[in-house]
């Protein structure tokens, strides 16, 4: 049996914490049993294994995510990368392929598709189970999990079951339609004839989903297939699959089902109403203070608020307006200013500009012991690193040094430098030039046997 | 005639712009008439000039101060130091024994004593002239401004006129006597006295005052009388002096007269309700973001807060509980993260400490043109500096070398070090070592004469 996550989401209602690089379900704020703190996805993969579902974990997920789920997740898991965001049944279909092409799965392999950041209880994995037992039964082409909705939202799609029954089930009922975000009303009407929130999770056997891939885009291998992405129809799985299948099962689930992807919610999960450094004072009330920056935060006199400081910037914001950061958040991201990388993380401290078209930018950047980083040059820019912690090796034009704490090193425009860690390493970039923008690199091989040291 | 400006307050209450560096009076935050941002001193010295009243001031402060009133008021201010915090009364003596002993002033010269930093208008400078005129006239040995009340409130001093008047009037009126902080209910009666508050301004002849002085300390020159400060008792003008005069009087000021001391009170008279990067939602009401950092802040559903951002830290508070900070503030500072220095400005970018007594800090730094960090060493700490703009002149052990954007100087510990800048010259430090503190730091002489290039 095979599970596939599927990762996305621009993370924009989590700002300051969340950008592009770093989406909300990679913002370690969670508690673990350990006690040490955990992301949502590394919450939901340790759920899966704990309920011993499978081992066999492919995330499919954008490239800009890769550095951070191999950070996060190690190399136990498989990661599909679309070559661009597309929609819902591209990225199954992509995943499911590479499942067939890349892994050699066979038709009849069990596949089971979730979304990789809910936050719900062990019940939940159970359903996954019976969804999994449905299929090995033949019970239809297509398993859904039937969420037990507790209000009539207009903000879900609902599944209807063939049959209105009057007592909750937890056994595969068969489905009779979809209806996508009713009114209130209708969805009042739904939740009287048994109707379930559609949670996004999924399970076929592969062949079944590789026959619908293969009637838009085929190849000979997947790599090609990867870059005839584009071929595939923009479609939501639900509309392209779900709605067109012969035959639809819906197990229910009824437990907790949260999406924590607003402040709002997540606040409601977090172990402490401080996280990072900061006082609140004795006249708030359900307050939170969740702090990345070194500098502290007090707050007092705030009834219901949250505030969130990082280093794309600070928001504070009463919970239940905390969703209209969505509509301000374009105006609000220059360029990322933390990035969670494979090999490391940096970041920018300063960022100065002298009104003469040149520009310096202060970035801290560490290094994980073993990694290194790719032999590059810049265009516009210099670069000195002073090196505050750690041993590594420096590479400059082909001339390799040993570098420890206390060593600066100078890099003019147009060298060729890299740099790999020995141990955890840190240090300090001030880029100069301008423009200095991230993209104005050039990266080449480097082939890092030749170190003899 | 000569004017003392009192500068003191440790700023605790503007927490995270100001702090013991950074009274609230030197954060450049209200609008001047030319459109430039000003500070509460800068404003109340203009207003004197431009009330006319003397090109005489002198500012009593203490040393940790100097660098900032020199960087705001530039050098036609006379500036006098207090060795040690003490109180009003040996602060007024001191200044008042530098009128005659440094400036020579004849025991007749009148001098007046007042805050640097209320929030006033117009009328006030003429309830100052109105004063000088009084004790020319020989009114009282003490001449006093009264704040005519606008509540019965308990928080301040009252000076009580000899005789109920039922007009107000801007007359010189006898005082009969003073009450401090009464209750509410006897301040109600006050008010029916005509009692004013006691604003701390006052207005005398330089010999009444020095003979005070001279009853607890004499020196034969400044120096002397500087050195000798603590043994002046701690005590208040207002007791030691005010209410032991024979004759005092009492000129009315019935205007505009703020304290602001306060979050709740400064944002009144803010010209925007922004200031830096920021962004408020519309659902924001009477709601004020000032932010120092270079990152935004965002801000949305909130009433009468108070949201400010350095780089001590963020306060986010109603702004009727902003006071409360006071409490609070003693935990929250660790070291200033941002200083204004004599020759210019620097802030700390970051701090990371690697858990083996081994410390990095980040700063930028920016010198004025013609200015020079002192020839210096470090024991504990080695520095990186790379120069990002303008062009200065460094030294090391004795070695002059020119230094311009792109430069980069290794300084290790135990090395003799100074720079002097030709342009506004900026450069990023890298300090490394431990213990860091900025009092690891010997300073030497250095004849920046024998540069020639």
């Amino acid at each position: 049996m095979q599970l596939i996550l599927l990762s996305g989401g621009s993370g924009k209602r989590l700002w300051p914490l969340s950008n592009d690089a770093r989406s909300k379900q990679f913002l370690q704020l969670l508690k673990s049993p350990d006690g040490t703190m955990e992301s949502m996805v590394q919450r939901v993969v340790r759920q899966i294994r704990e309920a011993d579902i499978t081992r066999n974990i492919t995330i499919a997920t954008n490239a800009k995510q890769r550095d951070v789920i191999e950070n996060q997740l190690g190399e136990n898991v498989g990661v599909v990368t679309e070559p661009e965001r597309r929609d819902t049944f591209p990225a199954i279909a992509l995943a499911s392929e590479y499942l067939k092409m890349e892994k050699g799965c066979p038709d009849d392999e069990i596949v089971v598709v979730m979304p990789c950041d809910p936050y719900t209880e062990a019940g939940y994995f159970e359903s996954i189970g019976k969804m999994v037992q449905a299929v090995e039964q033949n019970a239809a082409e297509l398993v859904l999990m039937g969420i037990k909705p507790t209000y009539a939202s207009p903000k879900y799609g609902y599944i209807v079951p063939d049959s209105p029954i009057h007592r909750f089930t937890d056994s595969p009922l068969n489905v009779s339609r979809f209806t996508e975000k009713p009114t209130i009303a209708e969805a009042e009407k739904l939740l009287k004839q048994n109707a379930c929130w559609n949670g996004g999770v999924f399970a076929f056997r592969l062949g079944y989903m590789t026959a619908i891939a293969e009637k838009y885009v085929t190849a000979g291998c997947f790599k090609e297939l990867q870059r005839k992405y584009s071929e595939f129809p923009k479609i939501s799985f639900d509309y392209e699959v779900a709605e067109k299948a012969n035959s639809v099962a819906m197990v229910p689930y009824n437990g907790a089902w949260k999406d924590l992807g607003t402040w709002n919610t997540l606040t409601e999960e977090l172990p402490s109403n401080i996280i990072g450094n900061g006082i609140l004072g004795n006249k708030c009330y359900n307050t939170h203070i969740i702090n990345e920056l070194g500098a502290p935060i007090f707050c007092d006199g705030l009834k219901d608020v949250v505030v969130s400081a990082g280093p794309d910037g600070i928001l504070v914001c009463a919970k239940n307006t905390s969703e209209t950061i969505k509509d301000y958040v374009d105006k609000l991201i220059d360029r990322p200013m933390y990035e969670e990388r494979r090999w490391g993380t940096y970041q920018v401290l300063n960022s100065q500009d002298f009104g003469d078209g040149f520009k310096a930018l202060t970035k801290t950047i560490t290094l994980k012991k073993g990694k290194n980083i790719s032999y590059q040059i810049h265009h516009h820019r210099s670069e000195v690193w002073t090196f505050v912690d750690g041993e590594g090796i420096f590479v400059l034009d082909g001339k390799m040094q040993r570098v420890r704490r206390g060593d600066v090193v100078n890099i003019p425009a147009e060298h060729f430098h890299a740099v790999k860690a020995l141990t955890n390493l840190t240090f300090i970039e001030v880029q100069q030039g301008g423009p200095l923008v991230e993209d104005d690199i050039e990266r080449f091989e480097f082939d890092w046997s030749r170190v003899k040291l």
